[in-house]
């Protein structure tokens, strides 16, 4: 029996701390949170508000020509609870010359571009505000490496990346998120009837529970055998989490020197202020 | 006396090498380069097209409305000279929608959307192309952060990433690249008249030397007095290494699990292919 119930007291104790510590440590105040209508960046922005108050957060809405008019509807329901402050600003523009020079463009070629879009208008708001970019992606999505690099998944903090999908849902109805949004089923709304869990294969539900014993138990695939799950489930989501581990990674640098720049040059600490 | 100089038959070997093996590791035999018309990006491209084959070279030039003519020519040289594949795919359309709704936009938010559109350009052909972008930011830049985060830094490998600016242009005089691109004054060429060297206060021939001290020597900054350098010089460039360094790791993620996901969850060695 696998529980993957969290303490939501500790977990929003523990979620608006680090918020309120990493913008301190950058020198900022305020922050920038992009609102899919979804649940993840509903807890994300949420859990901003609560830690910086509303008036400090911008809340982005990024719609595309062929986004659902919910999504923008359930992005405005939280904006409107949390009181926080708001902009809307179409993508469509900024991909459309793009998709029309090759007009058989896939339809991942497609959202990734939106995605990385959006990430352009969110890190330019972030600018203008002064605020840092809060992220909004969830454990589940970063194990299986099912985001947009550079897109999606770009940000300066992300107060949920250690929270699995299921997880995000249960704080989300602590944080007293809409139910429509939170049992609504995940999109990433890239192109109409699209699902997560029909892009990938199998359930949130299911998943969860099996990277809860690969990731947090360190369980082999034969120990998640005798757990239960199918081999052939194992094998596919062990397989994403291979072909996607390059996107959690900085990007290899060719060494030459005797001290590396490389990206993980350490922080100066013993340099003074 | 400082000595950049690098060992010129050493670092090409080892820089094909990589090229080959990181390429070979993720299963791609195909690469995507943004050529700028600077010495960088036609070191890059160089080394792909000696360690893959010039026709597994995709060259993408990705012009802006303002963006110098001489830059352009400069990037068609180095196609014309290693026989690599190219496009050429304008920003311009990209970024003007953005930039029409914000028409008090700075500089640097401008910047920072063309570099980021030229990112998407970029990845966007690497899916077409089924190449790996090979990166073209060397050491100085990485090491002061000048550069724009999810923008010309992102890569899916660098192979210039450890070569000082001054070292990348000993490297291009070795690979014959023309001296008309070596010795042009350095620019981002995101506006008239930038230059990288008017931009930072100061020379890539000064501050290879000290980041070299810095970086490579473990110099602390007394030392570095000692060894010749102005006080508010090294100041200034500690500033930008300890301002920027969040651009050269992965964001964090606040940790509620006993086994973070992370973005340094480790590879699957012991999983077995």
């Amino acid at each position: 029996m696998i529980d993957l119930t969290i303490d939501i007291e500790f977990a929003r104790k523990v979620l608006s701390d680090f918020i309120k510590r990493e913008l301190k440590r950058a020198g900022f105040t305020r922050a920038v949170v992009g609102l899919s209508g979804g649940v993840d960046s509903a807890v994300s922005c949420t859990l901003a508000a609560e830690a910086l108050a509303p008036e400090n957060i911008l809340a982005v809405r990024m719609p595309y020509r062929t986004s659902s008019p919910q999504s923008l509807e359930h992005a405005q329901m939280v904006i409107d609870t949390l009181g926080v402050q708001s902009i809307t600003i179409p993508i469509t523009e900024m991909v459309e010359f793009l998709f029309a020079q090759f007009p058989d463009m896939s339809q991942v070629r497609r959202g990734n571009a939106m995605a990385r879009a959006r990430m352009i208008v969110l890190y330019d708001q972030s600018e203008a505000f002064k605020g840092l970019v809060v992220g909004t992606g969830n454990k589940t999505e970063i194990l299986l490496g099912y985001t947009t690099l550079y897109g999606d998944s770009a940000c300066a903090l992300n107060p949920i990346g250690d929270l699995y999908k299921t997880q995000v849902r249960q704080l989300a109805r602590d944080l007293k998120i809409p139910a429509v949004i939170v049992d609504k089923t995940p999109s990433a709304d890239l192109w109409a009837g699209q699902t997560d869990e029909g892009e990938l294969g199998f359930t949130y539900e299911e998943v969860d529970k099996l990277l809860f014993l690969l990731s947090d138990q360190g369980f082999s695939p034969t120990e998640c055998i005798a757990a239960g799950f199918k081999e052939a489930f194992i094998k596919e989501v062990i397989g994403r989490m291979r072909r996607n581990y390059f996107k959690r990674i900085p990007p290899p640098i060719a060494l030459l020197s005797s001290r590396p720049t490389s990206y993980d040059f350490p922080y100066l600490r013993d340099w003074g202020a």
